[in-house]
């Protein structure tokens, strides 16, 4: 088979004749980026053949300036029958996603647990109980189900291993993890002697492109630490249709299953590390996802979820044991999925519309919009339950923002911008140096450039006036809000985050419009996704994400996929509540509606090209007076 | 750390001091034999020091020949500070035990399914059921259940990542294998299409010294493949109490549990080549072994079994799915354990009481004498079942026999003995030239010489009558088979069959005589083991294995545990009945009862010091004319 060795690195690989670039580079280890998930549409997988043929796709999209450039798409470019030498250039490579980020803004609000997964029971098994249960495994069995054998536990072989050193430890002395959530009583963990804690458990909200695990004690329900980073799947396309385009392609959908267990083990240990315990301590785990991250996680082929009639493999995930999934936590710690309840609605949104009025028994409307990745909403009382889906992009989250990054330490929150020279001033979490710029610094700053004059309605910058921190390079402008390792903002940046916003707005625009209410009948509006705590409501109003409705209607609640997957851990209550919402819930898809374009269309300005249904924001612009 | 070089194959480990050279060489990969486990008390683990400081065990066993060659057992010699170049002597080496060799004694009698562990639902599923049922999951489930929801079977993950795939090859026709052995039904495989079979089942006798498998039609219950092996365990002990020991050792539990699936996995893929069918259409499995064989398989220490009280971990082993074991069919199959009842009377003792009378409702009272390197022995009838076990060692199956081998192709399995000239007469398993000889081989041959008067009551050569075939060395005689490749048998070797014949002999004795019966009250002796199928009872008696009673009411029946286990795969009879029994049994343990070794003692002669327990014998002797 020929060889083919990607520079700088010298790092090789044999790959069969018609292999693709992009397929190759991943398994020699290359950090490539594509965005599309190696679809031939974005042209950011770009290499260079150094030596030897390689045959690129003659329908591939190729610039004329890659083309001059020597540069062809890596993803539609395949071995021949010749070893070669493929350049990688940095330009090419995909933003690290390794780091662990300290959250800043995923508090949690702590419930009071109530039927917790697991159960610790102590009991002290006798050294002989006579004939029937000679051997270890039946003495223990019998203590545990007090005499009575229809309560006896499933003992896990993996488990067992453990019993004839736990017994003789402690004089008989044992703890005995179990859960029931299998349909049948089924032992977790065994401990010698009659420890003092009931274990942990795990609350994972799995993003598209933000992932954050919060880790709690499973008796007293106490967070003991939340770490988040990104999914380390981002590199293999940058929105959920990418990913499934990515999945698609040979050994695509194992690489994309390890890369959303990297991710979620690799923040498992840190929290582990961060409350010094050991991951086997973990014995319970809620895993939240979109419908797309549930099937990937899983190892299961996303592919009809793009397909008509659009069909996922599984929307209610069967409790499976953690190994079997592979999640670091107790090997046979259970691991429940938040059920999903469409292709494009999923675990995330049920898991955070507990945290809402939605899950309460009340007669007032309430609307619930998470913008991830994916923008999703939610409208209802505890007669109807409505939910639509929007590709939103990951602008809010730092993603397709050059300098882009999530509400973490060194990421630029707010800003304030001079009207009179357009300068920024902004505070940068944690203090210090600015690294980038998170959600919502972008929302305050176009807000700001927006109503100061200094951005019009298109999301173009004024170019006629000459400031410092305006710059046009070709035939886009800049906007810097940091000297020193240069942080600069791009008309693309803003087209980004208006796009954005436009899909959310009008998602929600249509749902209102089919359910036949409008703003005035909502009582609550919530707000959920990875901004950081500083959203200002009054700025994402003023770019046209929110409604223009009276300001004390509006709660952002955070992370709330996060926060729900927490009550899901630590509570009864919650997992069966959870269970009514996923049931109640009807699926609206707003890509079936044509009247979805018209309402895109129109809130693709700013605020919207209606400039009537933001009267407070039309009060505010400030016209330039030069 | 110091690196271990072992000559002469170049392989090197790094070990920390204080690692025996036991253990450095498996992990180099280097086949040092260990009979007594690495308990420093057999002397076969010799090796020289070449280079390098090794430190000995002052209290090592070490023969003064052995020192003057410069050898020392590896097990009881230690890594120092120093790098070292330890020379393996071919001596030391085990002898190969990765041959698959064609079974020629063990037919099994088929019988007629009732109750297959796993069943094959066919059934086609909608491409939607609304909105209740949108997966794949959902519908299939729902399908499978026909509508009755607490009927939903269990779905594991893995099962499930073929599920999309299968429901889209064929218009959602699907054939699925569901078990109910796990106490709910569950999944074990999906195939797309309406299926032509049932999937298929694997018995396995699971053996100290010998491991075997039966491959079947699961609706049938043909036999369509046997396969049979050494175990792989055996360079790490030759006995289940080496096995203990080895287990003990640094990383030992782990090397015999994967020697001994290495065993059962390769027989297992040579029986389904055999049968043209894949090792993943095989959704069953029963296992029985001995206590110890298997808790090694399962990874479950068995130091408890040797040490007081002699709790074992496991008795009943509950069902497992085949993946959590790592045998090698299809990954959810349930794997069933055969009940063990004690610590030295296991699963293959219940199995193979299946195929006697013991497992019928008779009065008559019945004797099962399994005899392995462990034998055990049963006694009873339906109203009462007693066992126990003795350590016989492995000669009956060729092991401990310098040119012995199991009843499979080369093996000499019946001779004959002139007595005017002391040459023997013999047929080969298979034909050709002989390659060993194997148990059955080795009674007749015993047996020969005794009553020809070649070899007198107390196992040794007549050397006082110059014939080829008795050639003395040094203190020891030897009985050449065969010239070609020299086949020859020493008084060692006799002792050794001496010694297993007299363990079994005393432990049925002992056991009448704590029943108050005697061999008058026993209406039928079942003899079960690997000799081959040419067993002569004549001679089995003439040696004192069996009793002398009227040769009508012996029937030999091979391997007892591989005819029971398949019994167990395809009937829910034979299950239920099994568990009756395992429940019903006694454990009775001779080594606890003085009178063992006395009753050992009287029959360590030919036949027995008392010949009046043997008058067929004591008339059949030929006493030397010269």
């Amino acid at each position: 088979m020929p060889r083919i060795t990607f520079m700088p690195s010298g790092r090789a690989v044999e790959a069969g004749e018609g292999t693709d670039l992009l397929d190759a580079a991943r398994r020699a280890g290359e950090d490539l980026d594509s965005p599309c998930g190696g679809n031939g549409t974005c042209g950011r997988c770009l290499v260079r053949v150094s030596s030897g043929g390689v045959r690129t796709d003659a329908s591939a999209v190729i610039v004329p300036e890659n083309a001059a450039a020597g540069l062809v798409p890596a993803c539609r470019s395949y071995v021949t029958d010749t070893e070669c030498v493929i350049e990688i250039p940095e330009s090419s490579r995909a933003a690290s996603v390794r780091g662990v980020n300290v959250s800043a803004g995923d508090d949690i609000e702590p419930v009071v647990p109530d039927g917790e997964l697991v159960r610790t029971i102590r009991c002290t098994v006798p050294s002989s109980l006579g004939k029937d249960a000679l051997s270890d495994l039946g003495r223990f069995r019998k203590t545990l189900a007090a005499g009575d054998p229809d309560a006896e536990a499933d003992c896990p072989i993996t488990v067992v291993r453990a019993l004839a050193g736990a017994l003789r430890a402690d004089g008989g002395r044992v703890s005995a993890d179990i859960t029931g959530v299998f349909g049948r009583d089924r032992l977790v963990r065994l401990r010698p002697g009659h420890s003092m804690d009931d274990g942990f458990g795990i609350a994972v909200d799995l993003g598209t492109t933000t992932v954050a695990v919060a880790l709690t004690a499973a008796r007293s329900g106490k967070v003991l630490s939340i770490k988040s980073a990104y999914n380390e799947q981002i590199p293999m396309g940058l929105d959920v249709i990418s990913r499934i385009n990515y999945a698609g392609r040979p050994g695509g959908l194992e690489a994309l299953r390890q890369a959303s267990l990297g991710t979620i083990n690799r923040l498992i240990r840190a929290a582990a590390l961060d409350a010094r315990i050991d991951t086997g301590g973990i014995t319970s785990a809620v895993i939240s996802g979109n419908t797309v991250m549930t099937h990937l996680v899983l190892g299961l082929d996303p592919e009809h979820i793009r397909l008509a009639p659009y069909t996922p493999t599984v929307l209610d995930v069967p409790v499976c044991p953690a190994r079997a999934i592979g999640i670091d936590v107790a090997p046979e710690a259970p691991v429940i999925f938040s059920p999903c309840v469409g292709s494009y609605v999923g675990g995330d949104i049920t898991a955070g519309v507990l945290c809402t009025d939605l899950a309460s028994d009340s007669e007032d409307i309430s609307l619930f919009i998470d913008v991830g990745t994916n923008g999703e909403i939610v409208i209802g009382n505890r007669d109807f339950l409505v939910t639509c889906a929007c590709s939103a992009g990951p602008a809010f989250e730092g993603g397709g923002i050059d300098c882009g990054m999530r509400a973490a330490p060194g990421a630029i929150n707010t800003v304030k911008v001079d009207p009179a020279n357009g300068r920024p001033a902004f505070s940068v979490i944690g203090g210090g140096e600015p690294r980038g710029i998170c959600g919502s610094g972008m929302i305050d700053l176009v807000a700001e450039l927006f109503l100061s004059g200094w951005l019009d309605a298109a999301g173009k910058m004024d170019r006629d006036r000459t400031v410092e921190c305006i710059r046009t390079e070709g035939r886009r402008a800049f906007y810097t809000l940091a000297g020193g390792a240069p942080l600069r903002v791009s008309e693309i940046d803003i087209e980004n985050i208006m796009r954005a916003k436009a899909a959310i707005y009008a998602a929600s625009a249509l749902m209102l419009e089919n359910i036949g209410i409008s703003y005035e009948d909502i009582s609550r509006i919530y707000i959920a996704g990875g901004f950081g705590k500083t959203l200002d409501i009054e700025n994402a109003v003023a770019i046209g994400l929110l409604p223009d409705v009276p300001r004390e209607r509006f709660a952002y609640i955070g992370n709330a996929s996060l926060a729900g997957s927490y009550r899901l851990l630590v509570s009864a209550k919650n997992r069966e509540l959870q269970r009514d919402i996923a049931r109640r819930m009807t699926y609206m898809d707003p890509g079936a509606d044509p009247r979805y374009m018209d309402h895109y269309t129109a809130a693709l300005f700013l605020p919207h090209t209606d400039s009537g249904l933001f009267p407070s924001v039309s009060r505010r612009v400030v016209r330039p007076s030069g």
